[in-house]
């Protein structure tokens, strides 16, 4: 199995990333922090400004959040609102990006983070652009739309800077370039046995949370390289498709035991997989329109009705012949909670067979993760 | 205290309406259901239809509902759809009514019942409107506005008959009327002691789900003449506002063990109590423009921001004259669980004691939350 070789470049890239980041600050540049695929980067590129992602995948800063927020709601929005509120205090250190941000650029999505916006507001500024939960209705792309273009103002208010809309095509176009790269990458998953570990492709789109675009680009461009020079695999083992919610930084509990008991992950239904870059921005129309169009169709499970992502499932599952699908949920995560219903049942009408695991942060179940993993395993091989 | 004496009229008035209903729709009269105080009733009554509400406060249907939800959501969530999708077969009767209606009117604001109506859509023709989640908005109050006129005319449709602007002026009076009443009897809980329960003005409002809008006038209007021809009460109990989640049919518990502990509920911020009536519809604007404009302005928690709803807690502390407050959360209820915090440090700073309390519709913690209710009755006392 091919493992991915972090040449030094890629494993200093996060404090060297840090470094250039404090230097864009002092030279005046902006830097804003984002929680989610429907805030279009390209909005904020296009402003001068730079950004990173802000969705906690540690569990160290959970106790933090508990302070203020519920125990029993996400850990991601726990260890994001944790991070962010960390005085330092105590003696958990937050990842640096955390703290150099300027703005954050928040979205109404599901009901936990648009509540933690509101009291991370007296910590920092926050910006929310209101989503509308419809991804087909003309209304719906209309009202979303004028978000945007608010959102755009504030932007340019941030900056000093006007987002022209040719500012706004080249960062289109430049964002769709990152896309068509991942698809690459994805296409070379396609193979069996596939010649790169579903934990190294999670990495690296972890990545993505705190580089630079053009850094990242040149990180997905080197491991395609990579794996294009390494040693073909040679035993087959079961395919699988990871679904639900997202894993961010410093989360990889799940899929690591999928692959350490033997599975090997092909793909990623998901905000880190394929939800986040499968589909482009149409480049040929008005810049603005176009962005509203591709974004309100993301399937995230806050959406209703949300058939696109079952048939996503569907249609994943049959492009990189997947054995098996891992539906995986955040606890209290309601939306991907009570969609995998209808993803199950659509799974199942087509024979694929399908785990459910809802976990944390926390190490404490990895031991019955583990068993049901092997049970899986077994029940595929 | 007073006890309302529930005449042998009012005791029948379920079975009554329920034959009532049954015969209106042999007529070819439709019945819509629904769940939430975003549906404006004038749109469903200016249509020629009937209503009833279909949130759901009995424990025994959950069981039902757990073979497609899953376990951790709301209970109310699951109380609703197990009573809609019981078919009968295991032990468990519905009540009538949710057997009844032609169509499920429902509407996206938080994550489980969004997306629990997907799953209900398999069962029984529901229709969803958008809610946008700003209440201060123009573009949202223009987006809110557009989905009332769909849903406007989905009502013609279902109905066969034109929702015109006299008739939905008619019946924004009408409504306009019940609020006034449900405000005379609020009135008079002002008094110190208050002259009824809260157990019992909760009873009433939870009849709202099952009689028609006129029955229910008559029940608060034999409620003020019976409680203004009681005789005074003599002893001060403490005096509690209840804020957060609705308290549907069958769901008394807490309010109850106040009660029974010698507290006195003056007040509930709550969608089974001020947020269903505290605002009337402009009778001088354009009909839809005006319930557009009245209905985005509920403070539910899914709105955001909420400020609305923090402020007021504090004028009904202030005007109910209250001793402290109970903040009650429906389990996994992420959006009055997270808004605590803001409500919270309200009440603290305005030097109002607040009791949590988390709960659901099973009798395992009443035990515990006897102690609790005791121990802050006690320091209130």
């Amino acid at each position: 199995m091919h493992s991915f070789k972090t040449p030094d470049k890629i494993k200093n890239s996060y404090s060297s990333r840090i470094c250039q980041i404090a230097d864009e600050r002092k030279k005046g540049k902006k830097v804003v922090g984002t929680f989610c695929l429907f805030v279009p980067d390209e909005i904020i590129f296009a402003a001068g400004a730079d950004r990173v992602i802000l969705c906690g995948g540690k569990n160290e800063t959970i106790p933090i959040a508990e302070q203020y927020l519920p125990r029993n709601i996400c850990p991601l929005v726990k260890s994001s609102f944790g991070s962010l509120v960390n005085d330092g205090s105590s003696d958990v250190k937050s990842c640096s990006h955390f703290s150099m941000v300027d703005m954050v650029i928040a979205e109404n999505t599901c009901d936990s983070k648009k509540k933690m916006y509101e009291l991370l507001g007296n910590y920092i500024p926050t910006y929310v652009i209101d989503l509308p939960q419809r991804p087909d209705s003309p209304e719906a792309l209309k009202y979303f739309l004028s978000e945007l273009e608010k959102f755009k103002s504030a932007m340019e208010e941030l900056t000093g800077n006007r987002v022209t809309k040719d500012r706004l095509r080249e960062e289109i176009k430049s964002s769709n370039e990152t896309r068509k790269l991942l698809h690459s990458l994805y296409d070379m998953r396609k193979k069996d046995p596939a010649p790169i570990n579903g934990t190294e492709i999670l990495k690296l789109l972890q990545r993505q949370y705190f580089l630079s675009p053009g850094e990242f680009k040149e990180h997905i461009r080197n491991l395609i390289k990579e794996v294009e020079e390494s040693e073909p695999e040679e035993n087959h083992r079961p395919r699988i498709l990871i679904s639900g919610c997202p894993m961010s930084g410093g989360n990889s509990k799940v899929p690591e035991i999928i692959e350490d008991r033997g599975g090997m992950i092909v793909a990623e239904e998901s905000c880190t997989g394929t939800r986040s870059f499968w589909d482009p921005v149409d480049e040929d129309k008005e810049p603005m329109l176009a962005l509203a169009e591709r974004y309100i169709k993301i399937p995230c499970s806050c959406m209703s009705p949300n058939d696109r992502r079952v048939d996503n499932n569907l249609e994943l599952a049959e492009e990189f012949d997947v054995d098996g699908v891992v539906y995986y949920t955040l606890q209290f995560c309601h939306g991907y909670n009570i969609e995998k219903h209808k993803v199950q049942q659509a799974l199942k009408k087509a024979g694929i067979p399908m785990l459910f695991i809802e976990t944390d942060y926390s190490g404490s179940d990895v031991e019955q993760i583990k068993l049901r993993v092997d049970a899986f395993m077994e029940m595929l091989s």
